[in-house]
């Protein structure tokens, strides 16, 4: 039977071949947490190399994601479907080994980590989504949901701002089946970290009202294991095990310094570390017996067999919750789902009103269909209006809820709505205002990477946010979400778009939906059924001429009344005036050439955008020849009405603009 | 003699009236922190409102920026050009007295702040700032530098991730000069905190190494001073004094809840409250004795007057140092400073090396002449190469130097050189990866809001970085630069053009820049006299046709030589080619329109823009006749090589575009 030493040692080979191998990688990190990783993965984790899928397996997220080969190392250890040819081809083109753990990519790896402290973050959001789902589906005599959920991190992750925002919620929480193993070897990329980070961090935990084990020796299997044992017999709250470790161990000359961090070891290293190791095999080689120690694939197929035998009881006794269960593990919308029934009354009423408040009904109208749907605001649930009449706050006493009070954690909400979708059964949305969406936009990044169902309601989407003045006025920031890669973006001009728009985020199911919301009201605007399809292609004709239009308006959001009200007064100035409505840019153009062109008809170049936001991006509609009435500075603090007439939004402005665009 | 009750309640009054007649504010705030806020100023702060920028202040923060009547009150009654009309004027289009205290709008404003969080960093910088200057100009016997800074936070501010990242690193430093002040009334916009921040703040604060002053009565004068005393003799390390207070105080219907946090509180409840807190007078009106007790202009002048005094000494013993701490403080660069030269130099070389290495060639070569220079990174100094030669670290014990550790706080880092470049004395400049300019963005918008000089090194900018794979690889980053408002952006091609965009970045006096640097090798790129001067007007010129160019290709940073290649390989094809070298948008977009157009000829529609970033932006250049060869998608992890080739970004796919383009 090998010793616990070679099975980790198994960890540190394999994580300095492939760095050296690949030339670039962190081998520090694998090497210092080699033996906290097999302690847990041996003695505690609960999977099944073979279905990485199943619903019920522990979580295991490693936020320092830089350390990405001892995560490849356990999976292709334990039994998952990473061979060693993928370990020998870590970090090159679209092999199952990137440079640092990304969802989809490989089996076993549950979300992507890299960013600091935003995988920490994600675990909380599965912590929180197993014990919603628990409390949701699990009864008396039924325990279908019950599973931990383990995080390994670093000096970096807990000196990002968002450690302090997850962890202080997970703490008023009390999320206590989420376990934290801090690698605190006191080196960060700059050196050792005493220069720059000295917190307790043991009385920063325990501030937060965690369960802190301090003072583990990481190289020590029994003290990481007992550090384990008293982690879960603490369910009450969440617990950080303090490991302290040596990063790169096993390297004689570089351990313990930050020259082992971020660099190959070399080939004179790795040699001195296989004699200090006492490791002899050659590279990219275990020996059979350590494969065999470490292979879980035996049992992981016996707990999912258990698991499986409880979950055909639980659905005898309870068929409909089994059902449901099965559904919302399986990512699908119940059916009928009636958004597009929504549409089509917000037509019908055609009310005036603030989107966000529009946004609202959606919600009231929706949320009683979709028990998945767990929200959230940043504090600003009275000004987003996302806590809609069913909606239920989850507490540390009350799991069965459907709404978490982020608190103001903007970045935190992000990444733990990422972590709420990894982990699946649950659509999250959650919101703040739309400037503020810069505090949490790598959090959005990283859903859009990862393809996760994620719906964020953003407000106060401009200038039409009046008095609060230019530090909560979006200039730059739709720009940023359009420029997102596989992100979709509304900003809708009425309550009927608002519908369209909350449709299309729900039935997204593989990326995430930014929904952008004024402040203030809009009117309603008329549309034939033909429109009213139109509204989910992204952008659409929502007032033409009889001849031949002389000039084409886009407008989105709070802009479009502004368009349409031009057009009447171009129109009865003898000017053939089409206005397009273009709620969503990224949608439209997923349309075919042909719709595109018959809504923007190629040749046709006056064409003037208007929208309260910044000018840059609507030159991709507009051209060289046409003209746009945007943002070129910051806002100012005033009432809106006398912002939009500042800036130029006005009918009269748009009027002569055109003219001058037609006079050229 | 008033009471200082009554003092506290002139706030109050002014703060309920103003919110009322503006039909908008927040009153809960300033009624709440009134009593500590009078005794501070009345008792502590070292000010001069006749002259607020007399160098030696206290700074005073106001971080819960929404609580902006309570900083108009106090700069109206201590005696600022700050007047009743002023604060009748409160949240109106170009008043004075904007919806958040804005950097430049208000006599005694020290800096924007409303985005929570950043204003607690942005004090944290100024405590930097005094410190570093302390250390570098003050002599045995001649204190010239020598101020505390005072910031007041709210559970907001706390909640953010920032606190925790500028508060954990101010622990670190030891910053004895900085006082908090947490308004701890247990509301925050959802309603009572219970249910979603419930840290012990007093704990999480030790953690970090500050000294706290808990339980403290906000509403006891003698208890505020109590704290404060024992904070100022707390010299080793920043001071937090957690004071217990009733949001809305005097509200009798209101007080304590939410209600009074973000809305007037109506006519009754002003009625009502001018009741409860025995305040007879109308609105807007103060009664004379109570102006005379606020004055604090006769004090103001009179310490003023007394630095002054020891100004003059120091001069007189220290006349070199008195006349570079003058230039420090007005903000004017050294004369001559070499960075012209350096660009010549630099094209001379003609040296292949990585924008971020050729920058670090910059910082060491100017630096020398710069001691206003305070450096640092987020824990990425070997990789930003931000630690020049003459670098040296500021930590607790040594004040005396230019570098800052930050650790891995981005965020905190954008807002700390705020409030180093707010605080005056400094240039700032701090560094990090290009995609992690999203963890600090708003910080960046806050620097370009408050026209602040501050200078950002943000390298691998780009798929180019490689391995490390697409949570490392900015795409949409540039987009959102560039559609900042007065920030500039510079990505340039190779080392002359580094040296070009320190030069602009450095002489950018009110307002940032961002520097954009590549990981890998540049090559460098052959210019005429012109070409070099060109360079500071954005865009020019790199290559042209002796022919009228048939199609311009316009590129930017590691794209320039790819299109500088391909342009020889169409012209070995008979084609004639201009290559346009565009490293700076928005300074090119500020260029006299005639030179615009004979760089990119309006008429000239066959335009080709290659960037390794998001296309959409390019659109601005090219038209809806060009062609963009850009990322519509995140990157993958994989040798930079692989990427350039999978993504288009070679010779053959440039051509075969430019061909295709022409042939239309």
């Amino acid at each position: 039977m090998p010793s616990r030493f070679e099975l980790a040692n198994a960890i540190r080979a394999l994580s300095m071949d492939a760095v050296q191998k690949a030339k670039s990688g962190h081998p520090g990190a694998p090497m210092g947490m080699a033996d906290i990783a097999e302690v847990l993965w041996n003695d505690y984790l609960k999977h099944n190399p073979a279905n990485p899928h199943w619903a019920d397996r522990d979580r295991f997220v490693l936020s320092n994601g830089h350390g990405s080969m001892l995560l490849y190392s356990l999976l292709h250890l334990s039994g998952y479907d990473v061979t060693l040819q993928d370990l020998q081809n870590f970090r090159q083109l679209h092999s199952r080994t990137p440079g640092h753990p990304e969802l989809g990519y490989t089996p076993g790896v549950e979300t992507t980590t890299g960013p600091l402290g935003q995988g920490l973050a994600n675990a909380v959001g599965m912590a929180i989504a197993e014990r919603t789902l628990a409390a949701q589906f699990n009864r008396p005599g039924h325990t279908v949901v019950d599973h931990h959920t383990y995080v390994f991190l670093g000096d970096g992750c807990l000196m990002e701002g968002i450690s302090h925002e997850a962890c202080s919620l997970a703490g008023t929480q009390g999320l206590g089946k989420l376990i934290a193993f801090y690698d605190d070897n006191g080196i960060s990329i700059d050196g050792e970290v005493e220069g720059w980070f000295t917190d307790d961090t043991a009385k920063r935990f325990e501030a937060y009202g965690w369960h802190v084990v301090p003072n583990v020796d990481g190289h020590k299997p029994e003290e990481i294991k007992a550090a384990i044992e008293m982690a879960r017999t603490h369910d009450d709250r969440p617990s950080l095990i303090i490991c302290k470790t040596v990063i790169g161990f096993g390297a004689p000359n570089k351990q313990g310094t930050e020259s082992c961090h971020g660099a190959p070891l070399g080939d004179d290293e790795i040699a001195a570390a296989r004699q200090q190791l006492g490791w002899p095999h050659p590279p990219f080689h275990v020996p059979e017996a350590l494969y065999g120690a470490w292979d879980a694939t035996e049992r992981g197929a016996a707990v999912e067999q258990d698991w499986q035998s409880r979950f055909e009881r639980y659905q005898a006794e309870h068929p409909e919750l089994a059902k449901e269960l099965s559904r919302r593990l399986k990512g699908e919308l119940p059916s009928p789902l009636s958004s597009e029934k929504l549409i089509q009354d917000a037509q019908e009423k055609a009310e005036t009103l603030a989107s966000r408040k529009a946004s609202l009904g959606c919600l009231n109208a929706l949320g009683p269909q979709l028990p998945e749907l767990l929200g959230g605001s940043a504090d600003l649930a009275p000004s987003n209006l996302t806590f809609w009449k069913g909606a239920r706050a989850i507490n540390r006493d009350h799991h069965d809820g459907n709404y978490l009070h982020y608190g103001v954690r903007e970045f935190a909400m992000g990444a733990i709505m990422n972590g709420i979708s990894a982990h699946g059964g649950f659509i999250p949305y959650g919101a703040t205002f739309l400037t503020f969406m810069e505090y949490m936009h790598n959090a959005v990044r990283m859903a859009a990477l990862m393809n996760r169902q994620a719906i964020y309601v953003f407000t106060h989407d401009s200038i039409g946010l009046g008095e609060d003045g230019p530090t909560h006025q979006p200039i730059e920031q739709l720009s940023a979400l359009r420029s997102t890669p596989n992100l979709s973006t509304w900003r809708p001009c009425d309550a009927t778009e608002t519908a369209a728009a909350w449709h299309s985020a729900l039935h997204r199911r593989g990326a995430p939906t930014a929904l952008v919301f004024s402040r203030q009201n809009l009117a309603a605007q008329q549309r034939d059924k033909h429109q009213l399809a139109d509204i989910q292609r992204g952008g659409y004709v929502l007032k033409d001429s009889d001849d031949p239009a002389e000039a084409v308006l886009i407008a989105t959001g709070s802009e479009v009344d502004l368009a349409m009200q031009a057009a009447d007064e171009l129109e009865a100035r003898g000017k053939a005036i089409r206005v397009v409505s273009m709620p969503s840019t990224d949608t439209f153009d997923a349309q075919p050439q042909s719709y595109r062109d018959s809504v923007l008809p190629p040749a046709q170049r006056k064409r003037v955008a208007i929208e309260a936001s910044h000018r840059a991006y609507w030159y991709k509609y507009v051209g060289l020849d046409g003209r746009i009435i945007g943002m070129n500075s910051f806002g100012e603090s005033a009432p809106a009405g006398d912002l939009f007439k500042y800036y130029g939004f006005t009918v009269d402005n748009v009027v002569a603009e055109v003219e001058a665009l037609l006079a050229e």
